[in-house]
This record gives C-alpha cells, sequence and structure tokens, in this order.
C-alpha cells in the first residue's frame, strides 16, 4: 500500500504538503488538494487518514427510490443502518448521479468524505464508476452487480436461479408447459442473471421455449400491452415477469381485455413488493428480503474489511404462492 | 418454534420429564432421554437448552486431514477457531463416520451437546445426513456442498467458474487451443460444479471440447496413467485437473515418459496446496484461501444466526501463475 512519502515523492512535493492535503488544511490551494487526492486514490492510498477519523461507511445509491417504506430501496439502507450502526459505523446515504460520476474518480470520493468501504445500490453497467470498481483497492459492495477477480469487490444479491426454479416447479405441479417470460431489456447486470435463470429452469423441467415466448422491452406498460397479447397467441399458459412492477402491469392490462387471472393466465413477480399482497389477485412472487439485503451488504463489507476475499454473497429466492397462479386451464 | 410441552404433548409425558431428558438429568432412563432427544429435533425445537448453555459452535469434519499445516482442512478450521474465539464462542472439532450419521439424526448430535451451530467439512452426497440438511432448522454451513431453498442452511466454497475462466484465460493467451480435463468422479457436488465450469469456460473462449478431452477416475495415479498418453494422443497442449494432487500425479508420469512440462504440456492444479510451490516445475493452480474459508464459514454462521437467509458465500478464485504452464507448444 502506498505512503504519504510515496505520494509526495511521485508529484515531487513535500510529505507536510500532502498531509495537509490529506488532512484538508487550509493553508492549502484546493487544485494542489485535488491533485494530492487523485494520486493518493491512484495509487491505492488508504492508511492513514482513514484510520484517524471516525468509522464512516456509505450508501451511495442511483436509480432507486429509498425514502418511503413502500420503496424499494427503504429496507435495504435500514437493515444495513440496522448492522452498521450497532457495530459503531456512521452510515451517509448519498445518491449518485453519472455526471458527478463522471467528474470525480470514485477513490478520490471515498478518501475525500473519509469513508471506509461503500454499500452500491441500483447502479446500471452505463455507471462511469463501475469501470473504477474493476481495480479500486476499497472495500466495495455492489447490490446485484459483478465484477470479476477484483478481491476488495464483493456482490450481493438474491439467487435468481433458485426463484426461478421454484417458480417454475410451482406452475408444472399446476399443469403448466407454455411458460413465458416478460422482462426489461438485458443492458443490466440482473435483467441478464434472471433472463439465464428462466432459460435453465425451462430447460432443467424439460421444458420447451418457443420462439416468441419471450418479450422484453424498456417502458413497462407499453411493452405489457405489447407482449400479453403475442404470448396469449402463442397458447401460454403463464407467465413470469423480471419485476414485480410488470406483473402488475399485465393485470391492468388483462383486467382490460376481460382476461381472468389466475383462470386464464398465471402470474408471477419478482421482488415481493408490499403492495403486491394486496392486488387483486393478490400476487405470487419471488421474494427478495429487502432487510436481508441490507444487512448482507453490512456482512460483506465486515468480510472484505477482514480481508476475507468474498466475490458474492446469495441469498435465498423463497417463491410466495398468492391467488396469481393456479391450475392450468384446459385447452 | 416447538416448546417443552408441544414434545410432552406429543410422546403423552410430563413437562418436568421431558426438561429432565433435554438437561441431561440422571434420575430418567437412557432409553426415555433418547426419545425426548430424536421428538424435539424433529419438531425443531431449538430454544430453552441452548439459551442457558455456554457459547458453542462445532464443525464436523468427514474425508478430509486437517491435523497438521500442510493438510487440507488444517487452515480452514484454523480460519474458522480466529473468527469464531474472538467473538466468545468455544469451538469444537468432530470427525464425523457415517456410521455414526446413520444411528444417530444430526438434530439429535446437535441438541444432545448444546451447538447452536455447524460448519460442515468434507461431507459427501452419500453422508446420511446430507438428508437430515434438506430440513433442519439448525443454522448449519457447507463448505463445497450445497442444499436447496432451506433458509435454515447455507453454502461457502471457492468460485469454480471464475477459477476455470482465469485458467483457460491464460492458456489462451499462451496459444494452447486444446485443453483437456482430469477430474476425480462426479459423485460430489463440487466436481459437478467444476466439471460444468470447465465446460462454460471453454465455450466462453469459443474452443472446442473433443470427444475424448475429458479424463475420470476414482484412484488419483491410475487415472493419470489411463488419461495423460489419451489426451496427448488427442493433440491436447494443456490440461486443467479438479485438483492439486492430480496435477503433481501427472508431473510424475510426464516424468517417466519424458515429456517435458511446461514445453511439450502445460499443467494447471486446483486449490493451491502448500507442496505446489515446490514442485518441479512450481505448478500453476486456481487457488482456494483456506484461511478465508474458515473465516467465511464463521461470517455465514453469523449471518444464518441473525436471520440473514443467506443461500451461499463464494471466494474468489484467483490464478497462482508459476511454472508449469507456458506457450503451446508449435504443431
Amino acid at each position: 500500500m502506498a505512503t504519504i512519502a510515496d505520494i509526495a515523492a511521485k508529484l515531487g512535493i513535500s510529505k507536510s504538503t500532502v498531509s495537509k492535503a490529506l488532512n484538508n488544511a487550509t493553508d492549502i490551494s484546493a487544485s494542489m488538494r485535488q491533485r494530492v487526492l487523485e494520486t493518493a486514490a491512484q495509487m491505492g492510498y488508504m492508511g492513514r487518514r482513514l484510520a484517524r477519523t471516525e468509522k464512516k461507511l456509505c450508501i451511495l445509491i442511483a436509480n432507486m427510490d429509498y425514502e418511503t417504506p413502500n420503496q424499494f430501496g427503504h429496507d435495504i439502507v435500514l437493515g444495513f443502518r440496522q448492522m452498521a450502526e450497532a457495530e459503531g459505523w456512521t452510515v451517509d446515504v448519498v445518491p449518485m448521479d453519472k455526471e458527478f460520476q463522471k467528474l470525480t474518480p470514485y477513490g478520490v470520493f471515498m478518501l475525500d468524505h473519509g469513508y471506509q468501504a461503500a454499500y452500491i445500490l441500483g447502479f446500471s453497467l452505463l455507471d462511469p464508476w463501475m469501470v473504477d470498481f474493476k481495480t479500486s483497492q476499497i472495500p466495495t459492495v455492489l447490490y446485484d452487480n459483478y465484477i470479476r477477480s477484483n478481491p476488495y469487490i464483493a456482490s450481493v444479491g438474491c439467487d435468481s436461479q433458485e426463484g426461478f426454479d421454484l417458480a417454475v416447479k410451482h406452475l408444472v405441479s399446476l399443469g403448466h408447459k407454455k411458460i413465458g417470460l416478460i422482462s426489461g431489456p438485458l443492458d443490466s447486470y440482473i435483467l441478464r442473471a434472471r433472463y439465464n435463470a428462466y432459460l435453465r429452469a425451462m430447460e432443467k423441467y424439460g421444458l420447451e421455449i418457443g420462439e416468441n415466448y419471450i418479450g422484453m422491452g424498456y417502458y413497462v406498460a407499453e411493452s405489457t400491452r405489447t407482449y400479453i397479447p403475442k404470448l396469449l397467441e402463442q397458447g401460454i399458459t403463464a407467465i413470469l415477469f423480471s419485476h414485480d412492477i410488470r406483473a402488475i402491469s399485465a393485470m391492468t392490462e388483462c383486467s382490460d381485455r376481460g382476461i381472468q387471472i389466475p383462470r386464464d393466465l398465471s402470474l408471477i413477480g419478482f421482488d415481493d413488493l408490499p403492495m403486491t399482497a394486496y392486488t387483486e389477485p393478490p400476487l405470487t412472487t419471488i421474494r427478495q428480503d429487502r432487510i436481508a439485503l441490507g444487512g448482507c451488504g453490512y456482512y460483506a463489507i465486515s468480510c472484505l474489511l477482514s480481508g476475507l476475499p468474498i466475490g458474492s454473497i446469495l441469498l435465498r429466492a423463497p417463491l410466495i404462492v398468492r391467488g396469481s397462479t393456479g391450475p392450468a386451464p384446459v385447452a
């Protein structure tokens, strides 16, 4: 690990200047401070300044609402805080947009704020810091994203394969054979994982996937409107969804078309959002235990801070059977 | 969770008799005690007796040596102890054979000894308790084994896919195209995982797998003697092994046949056993960080004891490049 002397040598300045910059002293220019922070981050400097400061972690969050209890991120943040604060950490929750990431390297941001580690929620493959994570030496845990081979970065999520295996097994037990998938586009790590989980679960239960069994689109309502009739034309009797929100949109679409759930069509969501217990009918779905996703995020950070090079932690993904699945209609 | 009253009602005996049996009182017959323990275990009873006793965990170990530092299990046990004992747990290491498992249900054993949770090392798919784990409600972590959907059971291991991806990538960069696999038989969870990891890594790098690229056998020296010449006949220039021990056996076999490593053939092991740094040439291999496997076993138990339903933790599997891999020989 780089020392203050290494940074000073690299920049051709004195150790005391480096030290002042790292400690946010006032008698140093903003541009010099920025140069020192960038160089320190590049060289993997972490030690002295962090050791002196208070124990601070951050949750960096993008593309995900978390402020009220019915929003997806709320319980993840809560579960993380419960674990981390009980062990004496301060936790900051920081919304993070792409523009900021473009201007400031990840390492500089973390060093500047004295964060020892971060939990990253909601980042897409297009977020600029996804590139920084490939080489970063700061303990960092990503929810539903994965970075190959870097021992400082770990991944936490629910086991999509287990969830889809249980969902397909449940449908097969109800007599379904033609099972479709409606998903968001494959521009995120987790949507690719769920897509592959669908393919493998179908294969596992010996079910064929017809040419038009899969619908993908960015806009929820629009893609539901497009794909529900197309899948029904194929004789499909059950549909898996990449997210609850798409399954709920499908309920509305089916209601408009006079298709009865589950008499004519069975639907299974993914997430177990609070509202899914109160839809008409209540939605059968694969649970993401969000309090546990928060707690595991903290556990994963603890592992990395203890020098355990974990790559991933997968939570169980149980199937919550409610009213939106029933026996396959007689052909 | 079952209470003492539930157990008493089920057996038609008094609560005080149940309590005596659970607390190992002397004024109760051995056969009654056994009946109570078995019923309590079946009903998922865990609470009262465990809460009163000291904090006790066990490592149950089969088919794995661990007593001296050069044996595979040694550092796993050490890494587990370091983490667990620092947090006030007593850890017992208990060798466990199939005969004992046949006679005593897992739940009875754990209740009888007052263990709150267990880390399971070296079990094969044929160990009788693998069936008990499917329904057990005792927090239990399995190294290199996996139980579907039971939220009380988690799995810890190294990421075979990451390891084999790195190994094949390394060989491709050296010009190899025909890469074989020598493995133990697919009667264990982890050997199946490594076999599948080989198939996927080859597919990922666009390499074909010829009809006789894979050799499998129980006995190490015998299967090496059989498969090394067979693979060489196919024009193979590099071999991946399911374990270091098979790669080291292959070195001897090659030396006997005048085949030079890595000039004529490149070899990559799996495990990074201490001795692999000292073979002639030193072995390129995929590391299993055994101290970390122990530490993660304890972390996984902590998660389960905190009610976090984790399914698996995978550690990084870095490639350690040494002298047994080199440029592909010119055809």
